[in-house]
């Protein structure tokens, strides 16, 4: 806890020119190398490897892994059953009594469906005015290429990697990492280290780098209602069962018109915003016009004002229909009573809630309205992660954002999105932070047309580049 | 009406010796030229008419004229913009004070996909096991066939046919008949009439020939809401408004959980069974375990006994979704906030609801739930229609029915499917009946494998030879 402070206090303290000049000469080199270090990350996202669709992921992790040899960092391909294989790499510090560092990263990407919707082919990555298209640009190759670049950028210039790395890229990220879990509880010891970088690390619509020191938990399941083989002549509708009315009505039993969920004890555990996390709140810069202006959405749902909205935002469980599928879905008009219906759901939870307990009161809620029809299946269970802001990995990122963009980073409490941090934060018990990523509120993770600016990659690098010296 | 119920309780008296004479020898032509008429109908189903993919249309619309010209029914292929040529016909009584028979048909068929799971070609019509496969061989060129070698073998026998026919065989039922209402709207004189024998005509599981005095209504609409113009990343399930759930939220409050519809007005005009109405459903053949085996169904919503239960298809109007598209639809899990939603719904009307009140009371409902945001195309409109079963035409085919088989018809006061059957009931006040058909329950209408029974076929020949004699 002492080093940690002591980290703190440096950062506070500011960083002297010696270490200025060092960065810059080494900041230039990214700048000269831009078309080296697109290419790369091109090169990686050129290799499909959807995990929903088991599309590409023994390719892609071979070709992570030779990405990796090639920085000289030591790899093996970790089996895991039922499961894409873990890329793991380490690399030793010259120095002595060097910290060590564990990097996480995944090298599965979304599907890409809508295909249509599409301007670019996802796999064929292009350059278009200053912005890289395509899928995993920025979740989580790009993320994954630029800590490469920053690697190969020191090594370049005969600079040292001050902390040992242990590195562990996964395949199964976009369908919930549900078999990495068992990984990381088999292989503790690969993972042992004093920080932990994790992925992530948006900018506001200003352009300011965020850092973030927690995600949200995730139930993902699936509601099904399957009523015979075949859909059948809409004529038959007083007498046949509709699945889609079935599940219409279960959805209504669980939230309200106005986004309460109605499912008995979800709130127990739900922790409020402590007066240290307000305070973040209220320092960071966020933008809710130009959030909601790059998301391309109509309009959002507001609080009493901007904090609020930002609070709900990152303090509020949901219950989010991600998908709803039955009958006839085409052009025009078909007159049927569908054979089956289903929805897909993912329920978000905050710090302190447990996904378990949650799936659990999901399941006696279903039984105790009489759906006993109603199948329901689970996709993924994630629990809610935090890391306190006072630890070395959390200030070491605030200090490298600062030596790179000369103002202190947005630090977010946690982040409103999800991953398997809580097997780190807590089973591993890393401090674990989510920073100097690549990129920005436009960049459409999981929609048709993710893309990164190429000006946001050069700065990750560049904050990545101190990260491997200062930690 | 007098002369109505004279020819009702003629029906009621039986029929003389003498008329069953009569019949017996045309009945006999009918055995005699089985491949003759067989070979008639492999002509025109021989020729392909396949009105949503605009094949064949021109061709066979001359095939039919030139078959009824040879039966020296006078004929004119009618332009209809944007749509096939509709075939008019005329045969004129000899007799004085002849009634008018309106027969109305229709020559295109349903596209024949899946093509691998045909046993014969569609278009290459076979008699197997006493059964004519092929596309169109009952929907409707084996009716329309049947209909024509009724007054050849009239003819053929020396006797007259009693009432002058004006006959109509469009060449887009199965597309919806979209411009066919705009032609009998403009052509309302060529289809005056004193009863219109309509296409249909089904048997009973047990092989009873069934009669349809009505059709249902239909409104089909469709809601959709879009709240972006891209799926957003679910993390931003607290400030992004979910489509999916707006459609929920409206959908729950027009039906609830028994299936009660909830639009206000909805159920206003709807006509219950008369007492008349009851004693033919209480008469009728049925057999709901059947029906629900055929269907391949898991259970049917049944009412206190299988009476109610009929009677409740029957008479029940429906708010039905046909379709429900939100989002992630494919394996696995996306975690998505969906940018749209809709929702594809047919409800169907019973006599004497009006398509246009309903559609009218969902847009009020819709507008008076505050669902603004909502936005309703509406897809066709259609209104429920009746004809008494007292009525000339209905009292002649029951009656024609019972000297071929010694039996009653079963006599439906409605069929549960909608049809454009109020244009003549309605627009040309003209008493609308179907019966006297080809089809059984197997006979796979719309699906692969089309067939009918050649007994089936030659029934109905006999039943519409008394048609054209006794109307």
């Amino acid at each position: 806890m002492s080093k940690q402070i002591e980290v703190s206090s440096e950062t506070s303290a500011g960083t002297s020119n010696e270490k200025k000049e060092d960065f810059s000469q080494l900041w230039s080199y990214v700048d000269q190398n831009e078309t080296k270090f697109v290419d790369q990350l091109v090169r990686l996202v050129s290799q499909p490897s959807i995990s929903a669709q088991n599309i590409g992921l023994k390719e892609c992790a071979e070709l992570v892994r030779s990405m990796m040899e090639k920085l000289g960092i030591k790899t093996q391909l970790i089996s895991v059953p039922n499961a894409p294989d873990v890329v793991y790499g380490e690399l030793r510090s010259s120095e002595k009594r060097a910290r060590t560092l564990v990097i996480y990263n995944h090298y599965d990407v979304q599907p890409v469906e809508p295909l249509s919707e599409w301007k670019t082919d996802p796999f064929k990555p292009e350059v278009v005015d200053g912005k890289l298209f395509g899928r995993g640009s920025g979740d989580d190759k790009g993320e994954l290429v630029a800590r490469f670049c920053a690697i190969e950028t020191l090594l370049d210039n005969g600079s040292s990697i001050r902390p040992n790395i242990r590195w562990v890229v996964e395949g199964e990220e976009e369908t919930g990492s549900t078999h990495f879990h068992d990984f990381v509880l088999k292989n503790k010891s690969l993972l042992r280290g004093d920080g932990c970088l994790w992925e992530g690390g948006d900018r506001s619509t200003k352009g300011t780098p965020e850092i973030h020191l927690g995600t949200k938990g995730l139930v993902y399941i699936e509601f099904k209602v399957k009523v015979g083989e075949k859909d059948q002549h809409s004529m038959y509708g007083p007498i046949a069962p509709n699945p889609a009315w079935r599940l219409v009505n279960l959805l209504k039993t669980i939230r309200d018109d106005k986004g309460k969920i109605l499912i008995q004890g979800f709130y127990d555990d739900v922790a409020k915003p402590t007066p240290q996390e307000k305070k973040f709140l209220r320092n960071n810069e966020y933008n809710l016009k130009e959030l909601r202006e790059a998301l391309k959405i109509d309009y959002l749902i507001q609080g009493k004002n901007d904090l609020e909205t930002i609070t709900n935002l990152l303090y509020n469980p949901t219950a989010n229909i991600a998908g709803f599928g039955s009958g006839y879905v085409g052009e025009g008009s078909k007159t049927i009573v569908p054979k089956e219906a289903f929805v897909k759901m993912d329920y978000r939870l905050v710090a302190n809630m447990r996904a378990k307990d949650i799936l659990a009161k999901i399941k006696r809620h279903v039984r105790n309205h009489g759906f006993t029809d109603v199948q329901l299946i689970s996709h993924s269970l994630e629990d809610p992660a935090k890391t306190p802001v006072e630890s070395e990995i959390a200030q070491t990122l605030i200090r490298c954002t600062k030596l790179v963009t000369g103002k202190r980073p947005n630090v977010w409490p946690t982040s409103p999105g999800t991953g398997p941090l809580s097997l780190f934060t807590d089973k591993l018990k890393l401090k674990t932070a989510m920073g100097l990523g690549v990129s920005y509120p436009g960049s459409g993770f999981h929609a048709p047309n993710e893309h990164i600016r190429v000006e946001d990659y050069k700065q990750a690098i560049k904050q990545l580049i101190c990260l491997f010296r200062l930690f």
